[in-house]
């Protein structure tokens, strides 16, 4: 963890700046949740998609324009709907919103699970990552309930104390959190786990169908596999109860490989 | 590099099935030309994007089903397009038109450079870790000119070069290669070069418009800025001439910065 929070002293410190995103959209119940969970801790600005942006990964708008429109939806807090993606609402919120990098980035609190290889495939995720990717300290939240009237109150309570922990301390700029929150009450929760990303996936199953016109098209469905025996990965921490955060990075060089091929494949 | 490609032997070995996507669009002269580089290297099923998808990431298509066309646009070769994202392709490509996982999957080549950051936005780069993730070795290529109109020679030329290398030996299944071919004449280019991903990346700056309403949109827009003075990298490499591989991997986990929270957020 290194300096970029602040360059004025503790004491000093000016309120934060935290930008608040997600993909479920704008009037989904988790970023409502995530606001009031962390709206005294900072100055909140909400960016967020219009509609929602679930499995969008890390895609941006090409090609057509953007807008943004101001809400009155979150009581004393300043909120935008973007016409884009998480990832293009971070980039615009940087822009045109705020004018500045914010302090802290926070995306979610997603409506269902993004551990494991789900980190890649979300829309949550996704603006986290360039929220990192521009220098801004992030965290997604995400809660394994894809109920629309899901209990947020432990995913709360945990947000808040995970931003409390990084608002003291001077995370590097680079830093992204990938938290997930187990759907069971506060109680059972055994605390906060640091871990590794599961490699555990979806074994795609496409549903066939024939319209009514006799052309097929096709649904994507899939079954949940954990192909990952290990207890340090994020699947096995929330399935002993457990929030789980994993440290993300967006360097994808896998250096392994690198020096394997550099051995094999010298400069020609 | 590890077992997976076959269980026959060298002499043995059954012709690969290679499928080839991308995310420009299935009547990108890119695609075109990696299908003719490769041709005879095995039987190609191509199963690419109806129309461009640049930008998409690693976007997937939730909440409504997927088209897949049959096209008879090259010649001797099975072909399909895909009302999805490359991503979704890869998937639909495995369950729905092989109906089992290809020996190898190319994407490209794409119109335009995907170093650097720009792999994490890229839809070819993200066909090719989809099929990486579902334990099929994949390489994405791209060219640095996003002309309708440029010269492919010598993408060609290293795009055959590096599948002929991968088919000779027996690739790990999660393996995937980023390479880009710099825009020059074949006789400038120096060999190929394994590299690192640069700390290189757009430094936005959306532009504003109104509409005749009067309303506000924005344009995104960007600078191409290298904050990486590292020579191992890919910029560096396609600067000095060399065509870039970059190993690259689906684990996001910051081990580092894991080590470091471990030792400050013990289990609560």
């Amino acid at each position: 963890m290194f300096s970029i929070m602040s360059t004025s002293t503790k004491k000093e410190k000016a309120e934060p700046v935290i930008l608040v995103t997600n993909d479920d959209g704008i009037t989904a119940p988790g970023i409502r949740n995530l606001v009031e969970a962390v709206k005294d801790l900072g100055k909140i600005v909400v960016v967020a998609p219009d509609k929602p942006q679930s499995g969008m990964g890390h895609a941006i708008t090409i090609g057509q324009p953007l807008r943004l429109h101001a809400m009155h939806i979150f009581d004393g807090v300043e909120a935008w709907q973007c016409s884009g993606t998480p990832v293009d609402c971070v980039k615009l919120a940087v822009d045109k919103v705020l004018h500045r990098k914010p302090d802290l980035c926070l995306s979610g609190i997603n409506h269902g699970a993004n551990h494991s290889i789900n980190v890649i495939y979300s829309g949550t995720m996704s603006a986290a990552v360039e929220a990192a990717i521009e220098s801004i300290p992030s965290v997604g939240f995400s809660l394994l309930d894809y109920s629309i009237e899901a209990d947020f109150s432990a995913a709360r309570k945990y947000a808040r104390l995970i931003v409390e922990k990084l608002l003291k301390g001077t995370p590097d700029r680079h830093m992204v959190l990938n938290v997930n929150i187990p759907s069971v009450p506060d109680e059972l929760i055994k605390g906060i786990s640091v871990c590794r990303q599961a490699y555990a996936k979806y074994e795609e199953d496409f549903i066939e169908r024939n319209d009514p016109n006799g052309h097929k098209y096709y649904w994507l469905t899939g079954q949940f596999v954990n192909f990952d025996e290990g207890k340090d990965t994020d699947v096995w921490a929330l399935e002993h109860n457990y929030v789980s955060v994993v440290p993300v990075q967006f360097d994808l060089t896998n250096y392994v490989l690198k020096d394997k091929l550099e051995k094999m494949w010298k400069p020609s």
